[in-house]
């Protein structure tokens, strides 16, 4: 399959519903009081992510830095969440696609929406950044931010991983939602900047991450302001707004959280420039991590060649600046939460 | 004077340093003991507010609402600090003209900027919205984040008020401090949602009003990222992103929030749709307030027939909605807090 789809594509929108059986990120908070991260194995990681977070809270030292100051930002897609076999988001659009057709019979002899219709990666990867937004616009677009929430709340408690069988909110690593909750257990404010929808984000991360709404960072479209039969709604309009990817994620985090974080959680090139902004400025002690899949078995291995979340420029960045890579594989004792049902073909390996 | 100056016009910024010589919103902590708002005289208006945080933080009550989504949103000029004669940061831009005049000979001979030279507001109004525009893209832009905020800073450390004689950080409404710290006592997440510039406001915010930078919505220039000398920057460009006034209100509050507020504060028709936003649901028990300047002796008294904070079609909505408007000669016992410095002219009315 050769779908070569730019993180600039997936952009906004909102769910809504209780995703989750249970709400993992309490598992992780629970696991806080011996070992704070019990999913990594012992090694240099490990060691990496306890020694920064020790240094900047041991108050008086050189390395302190004040709570209100503790800003971390993580990606979402590949960093939170599985990002293979396709963007979720792009799961979504394709799905709404098909759900839609009745509406629209023009689609099916109208390109990308007849690639849509058919799953012909191949031909809608070749429709561009054109056919790209065209097919979000046409999913995500001209409803209010209530429909759509509604919207993508119904998808997301009925869609399925076609590997792991599971909703694709459970397929969460559980590594990183310890990481998540040691960092707040140590007064850090937790972010998350994603080339992904805002909107698409929002509705589940608390519930499963423990990041509210307005610490989530996004790709956008823009909205309008309106009043219909005297209720106040903003209705989604086919026009991007913002673009959180690459070089967009530093512009990000400065309109959204107006700090430089002090740690940054990645996994891709999309990536790159949230960790130079976050740990290159020169004055203080920062911290960089980038999730290197590198499990085939349990769950993908990918990096320089990917068509989706592609590392090879931070990769390279990683050894040049000494940032710390997670080997998934080496690293993670544990890569899913266990008390999220069956993960289906999870021993199935699949590249 | 007949300046019409939409506030769309007021765009970015960052300010560094401590402003004030001591942190205001503490002394408004301090009161939280015994009454909470002690700047506010009895009556219907305090009684409002008291009885609204009651009843959301009632648990078991039909009216409860969880500490999550205590969101309370605030104007800032005009309703957290004074907006007359002008603007604070229309001050700022036409200080800046004069101290950028030397590198710009042909501004002595150019409109807008001979009338920005000369003070001659008339004229400068006259040149419009594209005049405006020029006048800020020429004073906010061109350089990195980082140097605007040094250059905000340094301003507001110098200068003061034409009639109070006080740097403007400290013309802030101490019945807005106890009226923050008390919601933040009950759990309130407070955000300032602005139409003045995101970055003019986020660097004295925390130390003002207890408001940290990821808590302030206002308008915007677009930013680009780069780096330069292995030092990442954020570069400011001559290009308006977002104008967070009027409909870009409930817009902005959704981007960067991602909930509707639960309570609302304003004071100018420029704060409509805010309110609009906040209370029109349908859903649950919310909460809007319009501070009205009727105070020419201690502030200004202003409403439907100004220049800067014009409150006209707000002030009917008020009524036909059920907001409480905050009679600021009635309802405040004081105006400024009393620890920061002398008042100057503060006992001239000047209208």
């Amino acid at each position: 399959m050769s779908l070569r789809i730019d993180r600039r594509f997936f952009l906004s929108a909102l769910a809504a519903a209780p995703i989750l059986p249970g709400s993992l990120f309490h598992t992780a908070a629970h696991a806080q009081a011996g070992d704070p991260l019990p999913s990594w194995n012992e090694g240099r990681t490990k060691d990496s992510i306890l020694a920064f977070v020790a240094a900047v809270t041991r108050e008086g030292s050189q390395s302190f830095v004040p709570a209100r100051e503790r800003i971390a930002t993580f990606d979402n897609d590949g960093t939170l969440w599985v990002e293979q076999p396709m963007y979720v988001q792009l799961a979504f659009a394709l799905d709404r696609v098909k759900a839609l057709a009745a509406q629209h019979p023009e689609w099916t002899s109208k390109q990308p929406f007849k690639a849509a219709l058919e799953g012909d990666l191949r031909t809608l990867a070749a429709s561009g950044e054109r056919g790209m937004v065209e097919l979000i616009m046409a999913t995500h677009a001209s409803m209010t931010t209530a429909e759509f929430e509604k919207v993508v709340g119904d998808w997301l408690a009925t869609a399925r991983h076609p590997r792991f069988d599971r909703p694709y909110t459970s397929l969460v690593y559980q590594p990183m939602l310890e990481l998540l909750a040691y960092l707040r257990a140590n007064d850090f404010k937790t972010f998350i900047v994603s080339g992904g929808g805002i909107e698409f984000m929002r509705p589940w991360t608390e519930r499963v991450y423990g990041v509210p709404p307005e610490q989530v960072v996004g790709s956008s479209i823009k909205t309008r302001f309106q009043m219909r039969d005297g209720r106040p709604e903003l209705f989604r309009l086919p026009e991007i707004n913002f673009v959180d990817d690459k070089a967009g994620k530093p512009v990000g985090i400065n309109e959204h959280i107006g700090r430089r974080p002090i740690a940054a959680f990645g996994n891709s090139d999309g990536d790159l420039e949230m960790l130079q902004w976050t740990t290159l400025a020169g004055d203080r002690r920062r911290f960089a991590l980038i999730v290197h899949h590198t499990d085939a078995e349990r769950e993908y291995a990918y990096d320089r060649h990917s068509h989706f979340g592609r590392l090879d420029v931070a990769l390279d960045a990683a050894n040049a600046n000494g940032w710390t890579v997670a080997d998934m594989k080496k690293d993670w004792k544990q890569i899913f939460p266990t008390d999220a049902g069956p993960l289906g073909t999870g021993a199935r390996a699949i590249k």
